[in-house]
């Protein structure tokens, strides 16, 4: 980290900062300009809290210049990381396609979704047996009974089906039925979960959290990694903003950038990140365009009386279209 | 809810929607203006999905009319809840003051933060034993040890202590050796979570996400309420914003909202709200003069020390001055 | 406009909200639900505040129901608009790519500058005489020396000039030299220079605001619209939120938003979107892929001695690679 | 500032940075760390654009060490800048409070709301002529005429008035009739407004933008500066978040981080920062707690039938009301 002095910092004040460094077990450089002098911290700093010395005397401000992340980094890890899913290495020239109805609703509504998803060209099975509801009053999700469900529809197709957990205590059960765990926007913070994921010896979809900077996606997967779950795959999943006629801003920015910072796969969530199923043709394969490695969709057989996010769901015969339009883009970007 | 339909929408259009509304036990009552056609759907439609709708053929949008809180609601509470910390009735005419350092360190540490917000006029003692961090290698708190050190604090002071559960199995062992279980930003919507601080017979701090608007802070509230615990506190503490500046936007603002919106006391945090030291004061004392009944203040013995959230936490004889200063506030605001 | 009734208001409350609307020549429609009375205006309340409207008693919250611009949207004028650049209408089957510096620094800077983007299959020209900087110690452009220059390189290269006015005492001078007047995002909401375009019979760039929302957007598009200047061209251009690893967050959801919402050509600002050059390839790519009309992009032969801009600048090597990937992609979504 | 090299940066690559930094007139400071190399460019470099570097081989990203203002710096000029108005040294002990409607809409509303506001005990008359509008349909100011009443309303009460500039051309006339020229939100950075502003030899009443950063504001105070004005308020107004049951939200932080940043005195709007009227008593108290110099306050005699920002205006009496209670939180924060 720098550490920069106010204008007139007094060469007491330096000297505090200096002592400061030192007492952590850093070495320091020392820089004066015309205006201000700034002083260096020499070693990986990463541990320690560096707006901590904002409270010496004398200095106006600290900035961070190692990346707080490591095993995340692009730099530590070439090649990049590949995700088996389905006998695909998702990060690989081919492009991955998640697609099911947000939530696990009945056995029908998901063996429906299932084959109509497979035909269309799917990759993996989506589908919610723990939903994260805004509102007590809202469907909570069927929890073990969904998970059940999920494993069924994957007998009946043979796609791997990709399901969130919300809590430590779901980890062990969602790694017995399904072959994805999906952390969650509203759990990408949640620290005792990311380290039961880390710990857990099955794929992780983490998502970021809409209020999350790329950097903390960084270093929410950074937890996992650090528990040896090399198997990870981000997703961008739209943030908050002032805008109001979507439900989310999609961070198409966030695929490229994520594609040079990191060595992990990246996925992108048209359904949520638009909220809108009109919107997400489109901005899927604006994705896959910008260089994602997939997208993860959702598709409901009667959006209108889905139990969830029936507004951003795509009908099955929509959404074998969409496959086929992302087929296109994905040659015209030089991928498959 | 209203449905709005789209300018041109035909007869036929129209009745599928109503038949939709019915279909799903509400009544529907038409409207129709000079360019476009509003539905209301009449009947508690809180449990169901508004957006739905909007995949229904000549549907433009919906927007709701009920609020999405009940329990919350000071419609339905009059009158104000009061909470009671250290026999002070938290939401009564008396402001709370409550004080401490960001985390639990050591013996001495917490034992002297304590004395020194005692001796200052704080109402109750924080600290935390479980931190959720953004990095996996900065400090991650006691834990258990923590809790137990937090106990002997107010063995030693007689302060109640407020400190944060994590996870739904941390709030056993919060329950049992503290006063007030606090539910952080980043678990806002950790819904297990929520489910448990309701479970607990125990008052809760509940405090508004980063991002997390102002309704969702009541919906969280509301979960708890749902499930029979009504001693809640709800925590502003600043949200995020492109100013960079300062760590976090105070949203001064929420606090006559909450204060309009809801029967559940409002405690301001200044020290996350700012991220600074030198802005604590005063925006503490701005908190007051809005009509929180409350601050919650980060103190600790030595800041270039603190393991956490030093450059934001205040030394003990700047927070003996704020707790006069406060004070002087809220008499000139009828409060003492 | 809604207005939506408190749920214990009298009928005397509603008896003068309704009386308020009749004396502003509106009639009103009532709907009780079971817990609350709702209000509709009936006429194109538009031209007032509907706001005004809380500050009677027992009223909760107004809702807007017609969407507030007329001359903007896509119902009131089918088929969509074009605007003519260079032979090519934008807005139709082929996209258009707009390339050029940031600022117009010197004669050899320009010329060589339009050489290399239409060699490279430019549609058109930009580059700013007139440059709004937050610094007043930065290069403000060149001014009118600058639009020399400009319509110079247009007569060397036979490519249409794009270039900002800033002032309503720009927009002649703009309009003499140049083909198309952009509008910066800065003054997206400038509403004297906004009606000055509209008067002007030249084709406009409106970009929008970095912190305005899309009906923002298409509210400033009407100010032109209403004065008879109909060859408007959108851009999206990023916009300001929390994420700190890019300049701004390119919107790419709005590219599908406004074609559905408006006639009028959307163009993408991969440069300003991202603000550095490494991420300007895909998001390009990911502009066209969703629908956008066109792309702008900054080009510079010398980035690193570029006097504004430089990071976000290409050079004009990666600009032709990026022309001919930008064409695959046009292809796969039935462009050209 | 300072260049931070990439990880595995080459000597030549560093030797190419430190080149380019001395053909600019600078000098270099190289600080080997373990992981990385940080160069610093010493002199004065607020006349280039630092990202300029991060185009240069096996730069990772620059980072700005000097504050981009100078003459607005509290660094250069103790002691404090007061502002007259109406006898009163704004940025002195006594707090100013500047009342009157949104818009000046008759004769007799101005006149009779200077005499309501007069009596109140405000320091100052506020009321535009010039009203930037989102709608090209609304009410868009009396112009001229607007500002002879405002002088008219002047002569009756003797109360300073403060009115917008929203063009260059407004300023000469706004300079004739009024004493304070107001720039607005949406015109913080037009930036040939603010040069006319920094001519014209009469005070201003600088608005923060919805959407600017306070270094931004301190920016655009800047331009006013450098053109010799040094009267200059600066006025946080509420800024654009992802909150909606307010119309902005007052960044209480700024007033705090303004008073230590700068020697300019530093006035709140609630009226903007809240948009409704129930929520501006307790926020113009929050401001003044916080050590804001001064309040700006909408009132109108008959809000319901405003042309402009009825809800967030106040009545004459609930004014007089708030008046009383600013003064008492003024003396218990050492104001009068």
């Amino acid at each position: 980290m720098i550490i920069v002095m106010k204008p007139h910092s007094t060469d007491a004040q330096i000297d505090g900062v200096v002592t400061h460094i030192q007492s952590l077990g850093y070495r320091a450089h020392l820089s004066k300009g015309d205006e201000t002098t700034i002083i260096g911290v020499i070693g990986d700093d990463r541990p320690i809290d560096r707006t901590l010395f904002e409270t010496l005397d004398g200095v106006e401000k600290t900035v961070p210049i190692l990346k707080p992340f490591k095993l995340a980094s692009a730099d530590m890890h070439p090649p990049d990381t590949t995700v088996p899913l389905n006998g695909l290495p998702v990060g690989g020239p081919k492009v991955a396609i998640i697609a099911g109805p947000c939530s696990v609703e009945s056995r029908s509504q998901i063996i429906e979704s299932a084959h109509a998803v497979k035909e269309a060209g799917a990759t993996a099975l989506r589908g919610g047996a723990y939903k994260p509801r805004t509102s007590p009053y809202a469907f909570q999700g069927m929890g073990e009974e969904g998970l059940v469900l999920l494993a069924e529809a994957r007998e009946a197709t043979g796609l791997p089906v990709v399901t969130e957990a919300m809590a430590t205590e779901h980890v062990p059960l969602v790694a017995k039925y399904a072959d994805v765990i999906q952390i969650g926007a509203r759990n990408m913070q949640n620290y005792p979960l990311l380290n039961a994921a880390g710990e857990a010896r099955v794929p992780v979809l983490l998502k970021r959290g809409m209020m999350s900077t790329i950097e903390e996606l960084l270093m929410s997967a950074e937890y996992i990694l650090a528990k040896g779950n090399t198997q990870i795959m981000l997703c961008e999943r739209g943030i908050r903003t002032f805008e109001r006629y979507t439900r989310n801003t999609t961070d198409i920015n966030a695929v490229p950038v994520l594609k040079q910072m990191t060595h992990l796969p990246v996925i992108l969530d048209p359904s949520h990140g638009t909220g809108k199923w009109e919107y997400v043709a489109p901005v899927a394969k604006a994705g896959i365009a910008a260089g994602a490695d997939g997208v993860i969709i959702e598709v409901h057989p009667d959006p209108s009386h889905a139990l969830s996010d029936g507004a951003q769901s795509l009908k099955p015969e929509k959404f074998a279209q969409l496959v086929q339009e992302i087929r296109r883009v994905a040659v015209a970007v030089d991928r498959s």
